[in-house]
């Protein structure tokens, strides 16, 4: 299933920096990068449940926030990209 | 039905700057706003449309991106908050 992380961290402190650098590193072993802090992800359940934990892990709850959105398996009609950027199609890039 | 706006706007520049607000502004008015630059919108097909319309009328198409992800009616159980903010139910914010 196609599931979307969003992320919100608080930077202003170099400690918040290196946070931000961790969720989106953590991310990007589970998907792909489609805008700056946004995460597509092609994940079943036990991997949804292991990113959720590490990114939770990394976070500072009481600043930063995280967004989790479960798109499904047809999710392709479901999202639109304009500008910037071709959108692409995110179990292609994993595959590669 | 909802649907959630995300953006990437290029704000190096003072102009970047001003497409960056008039995107939040135009989005303030379908949605509630649940990261920096995240957007969920409670809207018809028609409301939809126009939504955006409006956004790729102030973007710049080559610098800045836009993404729309469809989550039909029954959302509630494919959103998940964690961390600052708490999530609340975009419904009712706007009822109110």
């Amino acid at each position: 299933m196609l599931v979307l992380v969003t992320y919100d961290v608080a930077t202003k402190s170099t400690t918040g920096q290196k946070r931000l650098r961790k969720v989106a590193k953590t991310c990007e072993n589970y998907g792909v990068r489609v805008q700056n802090s946004v995460f597509e992800c092609i994940v079943d359940a036990t991997q949804f449940k292991q990113l959720k934990l590490k990114l939770m892990d990394i976070i500072d709850s009481e600043k930063d926030s995280l967004r989790f959105y479960q798109l499904g398996t047809r999710y392709q009609s479901k999202v639109e990209h304009i500008g910037a950027k071709e959108s692409f199609n995110v179990e292609e890039t994993l595959i590669l």
